[in-house]
């Protein structure tokens, strides 16, 4: 990635190598402040209309006369972007870009829902609802921070073998099993510590929810809920000693704790990342990259100039 | 009270002074030999048609040739009562019976939201839906556990005054103001860090949902929700960093925990429990102690023989 670095930006300048994060951290303000939470004031705004924090304004062409915004804080679609130096991570120039940028999301968002949201620990059940590439990321943290059974869930029987390559025990697909949380009850001696809802659907969701054990059961929502309709869940149920709880970037501080993140990787065998990345294609082709992912054909897909 | 143990019954003996609790401790069950739950597999059943479970029977009369079943494991709105040993906690015979009686429920399941199920720390920010005795008893747990800040809600002015006598620092009557969690949302620089719905009404958890802060908050649901509608909030507003859980009788296992918070009640200084005690009536009126119950006239009614 070409950098260039505007004026008054300190800690990163040409040359460096960086990810770009959409959850900015700008560590002045009181969230930044805080040990826990990962939002930012600076960036507590509409994502789909967000500009630069120091004067308001965009950095793109206007269509029609109206401005182009900046698309969760990145714009990334897009052969240049202009960004807030409170989303651009400097890391290891030695760590190969290639798969550090799944660190950019769905990595991060998966393996961080694991060790800073739900803090699973070891012998831990696990249930992971949709197995795209958060999801499987899911399954990784899951594996390595020792969980005894790991259930995937996913329409798609395509994503066994993923799931599997990342350390998943057991797949369900709800098309075989209608009642999948009964299923996972059975499974688990009444249901698993930890169920994760990673497909954006709120049927699934309830089914994550149900399939916890009661007395100590955590959902963690990962999905993206573009939908009027409230929870599906009755208050009643929530005294059945189950919590909910959302995870956005996986609970990381993205400019503090993604470099050591980063480093840790480099230094870790078996991970298989490079999994995620199925697809490589030219950007002129990036329509084709979401048909891909829009069907459960690809995972990521690298795009490159 | 008077107390006849029955055959192959351990553990308590006639002439024990006890307190009943409808959330019973078998102590061998899964739940109960877990620590993060005070559920007990004995006693997951329609608290409406709770029977001994030794034998699946009741031990009341019959109406119309149908059987009275056992109410929330206790039935205590009567003369007599027979109840599984798992349901009754011997304690100390030198406690006084009278305010002691409060932790069979209110007092047991506020202070304990507090302690086990919130784990509040000194200097949070509290708010308080509903300030009956279970609300009161919230604040109570709140004050002792050092919280900074104690916002009492509630549509009846009368409760200022109990509140303010448990550790309540603000009060808010939402008939003054109709957007509660703005108001709270000012007073607390973004919302307060925990929050506690004990009214049993869905639009008032909405806003004890949101009157917490973002990135942290905690919402505990203590009220009971007689109501088909689901829960009044958006999936996506857990990605805003707030969770929402359940506790029943503030999780603590009666058998085992209660004669420990019996003994250390009755060498606290200035707890004022005889304040939850606002009136004492004779078994045959107790009726009347439903009503002013009903129109927030009482918090706990003494019922005696």
């Amino acid at each position: 990635m070409f950098l260039s670095v505007g004026e008054g930006v300190e800690g990163i300048k040409e040359g460096d190598h960086v990810l770009t994060i959409f959850n900015g951290e700008c560590g002045e303000c009181t969230y930044c402040k805080s040990k826990t939470t990962n939002l930012c004031a600076k960036f507590r705004v509409d994502p789909f209309q967000s500009v630069m924090r120091n004067d308001g304004k965009t950095r793109f062409l206007t269509q029609d006369g109206k401005p182009i915004y900046h698309f969760l804080n990145t714009s990334t679609f897009s052969e240049y972007t202009v960004m807030d130096s409170a989303c651009v991570v400097k890391i290891n120039p030695e760590a190969p870009l290639n798969t550090m940028t799944l660190l950019s999301c769905c990595l991060s968002t998966g393996i961080g829902s694991i060790i800073n949201t739900a803090k699973i620990h070891q012998g831990s059940t696990v249930a992971v609802f949709g197995l795209g590439a958060v999801g499987l990321a899911v399954i990784l943290g899951a594996k390595r921070r020792g969980a005894s059974k790991i259930i995937g869930i996913d329409i798609n029987d395509d994503k066994r073998i993923k799931g599997e390559t990342f350390g998943m025990t057991n797949f369900i697909n709800p098309r075989d099993q209608t009642l999948v949380h009964e299923k996972i009850r059975d499974m688990t001696e009444g249901g698993v510590d930890f169920s994760f809802e990673c497909a954006g659907n709120l049927d699934v969701l309830r089914e994550a929810f149900l399939s916890t054990h009661d007395g100590w059961g955590l959902t963690v929502v990962l999905g993206i809920h573009p939908t009027p309709r409230m929870l599906p869940l009755h208050p009643m149920e929530l005294f059945d000693g189950r919590t909910i709880t959302g995870s956005v970037f996986g609970g990381f501080k993205g400019k503090t704790q993604l470099p050591l993140f980063v480093d840790r990787f480099m230094n870790m065998e078996g991970l298989k990342l490079e999994e995620f990345i199925t697809h490589e294609l030219p950007f002129n082709k990036i329509d084709q990259a979401f048909e891909l992912l829009l069907h459960g054909k690809s995972l990521r897909c690298l795009i490159h100039l």
